[in-house]
């Protein structure tokens, strides 16, 4: 290996030494794994050069240094060249860039995942780098308030996924300089054309009229980068940065520059050869660019719209409910945030721009500076959560539930990031009524619960709303809130522990002959269905499954054995995925014999009318719920 | 009822004067409801006015013509507005609109939806009936080759979603002069000022920098909007025309207007009755506007990147594959729509860039006239099947399995409006090896089957995927082909029969101690365990369960009595949601007792590495397989 290098001391002719030397082993890598994406690094390489030696402030040997700058690959597929910068700047050695990428049980996988630790967010979805970058720079303007850049490598086939431009919406919105997007603009996409190609002004006009500052600049001319990152640098003004790179596929390389066909392919080690030579061979330069230095955070800056001067603190207690009171889930989450806002200051507040339906305007109110808005752009919406996550926030990200579906892939990719999401969506299932089904959220269980090492949630009042929203700030990875729209009556006395993985026997007896299932508005439906059927002489045990995943599968069994393995379950949402599948597969991994399962859920399409009406038309009903027990209990 | 005034005689002063009644309607119909979006409707009323009666070439007697423009309400909660515009033309009776309205088993719903004849898409989730009109007007100029145009009603809070500005991209490129949209630049969004508030001039930008002529207006100033819509009508340029309509939330009622507080709040019946004396009072004109003159299908108009001259057409028949061939199921998608596409004119294909993954590339050479480039935008890549669904041709959507996620908002809206929409994921699982966790589809399964009516397929070789494909030429909802990366040999002959809902029995004695149970990859692997049990001396059958929703219950629970209730699920998925909690819920559904299930999943966060490795690694394997089995036949 060849001795480190200082940033003081790196100047543009070493930079093009190091561009072909990225260019060099984005092939050997990628050759070696046979696969990868070796032209699509080759295009990016002499603006990574001219980043890595001159422009990105970082300590390589501590990447969790606060005031490091961040570096994302949005276009994760050029991976083998965000490892080789990794070797350039030697935290990572030719081996494992040989003998590891792409390989089983090895940290180098085919696109950057948060295993390593200079990757902050997991990349390869494309179109989601930059909207968490955007996270990223919020939480460095507006909450660590350190000078730190947040610089995104993004692609072009990319900038066709309408997430690109909720984040440059959001970015030249909240005024985020610190932002710096590279826009490696190769024209050639996986199977052709990208729909813009090289008209780079279109791309310009597109990327000012959202509010970013655009530095078009020749990809390939190192002196050209390095004049553009410098103004980008400066971030003067109250936007981001976008420098628009005119660059080749696979550069540097004679055989495939510019040419079709190439997208996600390694060279057979023969070309690898020929492409090794052509660039001048492998070096083994290790370079290293400015660190940051030491800074104290700076003053708070206004956010646009910004609130009256935030309000005396609010109290730190958790809100309490009476049994019996009739309280909204939803208003008993925004009740919870505000106390749990007070306890710690690592909580940040978003939503969708219906705070005022999800009840997190109360966050709002009470907490201004730790809010963030981000209108009807739910993508943008998790993703900022995402990278306020990266940055050691708590952030709790809300709108209905129907409308997590719209951010579905950023949800998955955000579980492949290892980061805690908590999210809460409200006005959950038929019970909305009259708005109808666009609004109705019958997929969200199944969805969620579908997540990697995910966490879903389904309170039924005011008391266990507010703790389990307490239990979701210590909660890893992605938590999900389901809460309701109606108003129902407080079962639990405050004060009561809702641990995750837990449920509660709001009504059993060693008579029982059926068991009840419900969570959240079905919950009140099972037990107004028990006492139905205790006017019949039946006894019926009804289960608070509040927590769907984990589940207590416990409590499912136990209650099975007891009640002959007659049991209902009740849920406003679709049948697929959600409480009744839980139930289904917990008992059955429990090996639970002699089931009788009623499953009573939203079998048919719904259309408008009073929560009440709807919940008797889809059969999950008090009423519904005692038939069905019945049966079971008679047949 | 005033008598129906025809086109050519409705002058300027009649549509103001319809438009005070739209807005009256609009607050009669929600007062009425005690739910609604008043405000919003009242913006957007004298476009909705001047339109009707001078613009929409419409029958309204017979909303299913061919050459009838459309008419989609993107902003869905603008739905007053739209049924008021349905009374106004004579379609919905005043009775109707005053006591159906957002009532249960009544039509008029709280957001528009397909129940009713003259509405295309639902809406109601924002950002999405732009999208879809992208899909109609592409049906328009390159399919049906028609006249008519397409008007979309945008709010502006909707105009953060990054779906509109996908849509807006595909507009410019694909030339869609047909394409209008209306922007209703209102200010006011749920909770507060859009992003982007009254700056008109931004929004401009932005949409020209998208390729869209924008004409701005006064949104209440009936002359200049009949002006605009008269230049947009036009359409000269080869792009589509915005309406860039700056309105006033709440207009012609002094107390609201421009005020924050008032989005979707229906006013109090005093109030209501205040409205409606400061709007002059109730009227009650029927005024039609110009309805379509019969037109000829024109010339087909060149697309960009058209690729060479169509072909000679491909044969139309079924592609066979031979038993023992080795063939990924993905390139048998290919082939076997290539052989649809040649018999069935109305098969158009859509792929998200990635189509020589997905093998849609195979169509798009045979029938470039009927194949659609998305780009990386998977949201207008379903809401265009949506809107050539509309149309009535049947649309194929491909792209990588992970990302649908990307548009699973878009698919569970396409189930509300009842469109017929095939989707084809390719790369399921770990099995895809090497690319690591962000290309990995583990939640597909889940996130299908709970959409409401949908079919789930997943088969493991090519005749039963080329099958699979004519199956779904003629399914109604949403169906979803779930295909694998690698090759494997044929299990099936050609000509086999793959019903909707059936499964396959590949291996099966009166002897079989135990049942295993795979599809796609999986089924591979239960068949060799089966060969390893053999060797053992214990027999296994095995159920290709290639049908996941709807289940072949009866194969399901005779396997569960054959074989002693003991019975191994293996599926390439997340434990939650897929096959075998498919299996799960139908067994207990049934009333089967005395299941012994062991389900085995894709239970830890996945690497690259071999699909081999994976498959081990993950407990989907045959080894696993065999293991389980053994562990359940000795236990």
């Amino acid at each position: 290996m060849a001795t480190t290098e200082h940033a003081s001391t790196i100047d543009l002719e070493a930079v093009a030494e190091l561009a072909a030397q990225l260019r060099v082993d984005s092939i050997r890598s990628s050759t070696s794994a046979g696969s990868g994406h070796p032209t699509s690094s080759m295009s990016a390489a002499d603006l990574l050069a001219v980043l890595v030696t001159r422009h990105l402030h970082y300590d390589w040997d501590e990447p969790r240094l606060a005031v490091n700058d961040h570096l994302i690959f949005s276009k994760g597929h050029a991976s083998p060249l965000l490892y080789s910068v990794f070797k350039a700047v030697g935290v990572v050695c030719e081996d494992e860039l040989l003998n590891g990428y792409r390989r089983f049980g090895q940290r180098l996988e085919g696109h950057p995942t948060p295993i390593l630790p200079w990757v902050d967010v997991a990349t390869g979805s494309l179109g989601q780098g930059l909207p968490d970058g955007v996270g990223v720079a919020l939480a460095g303007k507006y909450l660590d308030r350190l000078p730190y850049r947040v610089w995104v490598l993004c692609g072009d086939s990319e900038l066709a996924e309408g997430s690109i431009w909720e984040a440059f919406d959001k970015a030249s919105y909240y005024g985020l300089s610190n932002l710096i997007v590279m826009a490696d603009i190769n024209r050639l996409g996986q199977r052709g054309q990208t729909d813009v190609g090289w008209d780079l002004e279109k791309y310009q006009r597109r990327m000012e009229g959202f509010g970013a500052r655009v530095l078009t600049v020749d990809g390939h001319d190192v002196a050209a980068i390095d004049q553009a990152m410098t103004d980008a640098a400066e971030g003067a003004a109250e936007q981001p940065t976008v420098i628009l790179a005119k660059t080749i596929k696979g550069k540097g390389f004679s055989e495939v520059e510019n040419k079709d066909g190439w997208h996600g392919k390694p060279f057979p080690p023969e070309m690898a050869d020929r492409a090794i030579a052509e660039l001048g061979g492998v070096r083994n330069l290790v370079l290293r660019g400015p660190v940051p230095s030491p800074a104290e955070p700076g003053p708070v800056p206004g956010k646009p719209s910004t609130l009256a001067p935030e309000p005396a603190k609010p109290s730190t207690a958790a809100p309490e409910y009476a049994v019996g009171e009739k309280v909204a889930t939803r208003k008993a989450y925004g009740d919870a945030l505000v106390a749990l806002g007070a306890r710690d200051d690592r909580v940040v507040v978003l939503d969708g721009e219906v705070s005022n339906s999800t009840f997190a305007d109360e966050f709002t109110a009470a907490f201004p500076e730790r809010y963030f808005e981000m209108f009807i752009a739910e993508q943008q919406l998790v993703a900022a959560a995402t990278g306020l996550a990266v940055r050691g926030y708590l952030p709790f990200a809300s709108t209905f539930a129907a409308f997590f579906t719209r951010a579905y892939d950023f949800i998955r990719m955000g579980a492949i990031s290892g980061v805690d999401l908590r999210l809460a969506g409200s006005h959950a299932g038929v019970e909305i009524g009259a708005d109808g089904p666009s609004q109705m959220a019958l997929e969200d269980l199944a969805m969620m619960r579908a997540v990697h090492g995910s966490t879903v949630l389904y309170p039924s009042d005011g008391t266990s709303t507010a703790a389990l929203v307490d239990v979701m700030a210590n909660t890893p990875g992605i938590s999900y809130l389901r809460t309701t729209r109606g108003s129902y009556p407080g079962r639990y006395p405050a004060g009561e522990k809702f641990p995750v993985g837990g449920s509660k026997l709001p009504r059993s007896s060693a008579a029982d002959q059926v068991t009840l299932i419900g969570a959240g508005v079905t919950l009140h439906e099972a037990l107004q269905a028990a006492d139905i059927l205790q006017g019949e002489g039946i006894a019926a045990r009804v289960i608070d499954l509040y927590s769907i995943k984990p589940i207590d599968t416990e409590t499912l069994t136990a209650a099975a054995e007891a009640t002959g393995g007659r049991i209902v379950v009740a849920e406003d949402h679709h049948p697929e995925g959600g409480l009744g599948s839980a139930v289904a597969d917990a008992l059955l991994a429990a090996g639970q014999q002699n089931v009788q399962l009623t499953h009573l859920a939203v079998r048919e399409m719904p259309g408008s009318g009073t929560g009440e009406e709807l919940l008797a038309w889809a059969g999950i009903d008090a009423d519904h719920i005692a038939a069905a027990a019945r049966k079971l209990v008679g047949g």
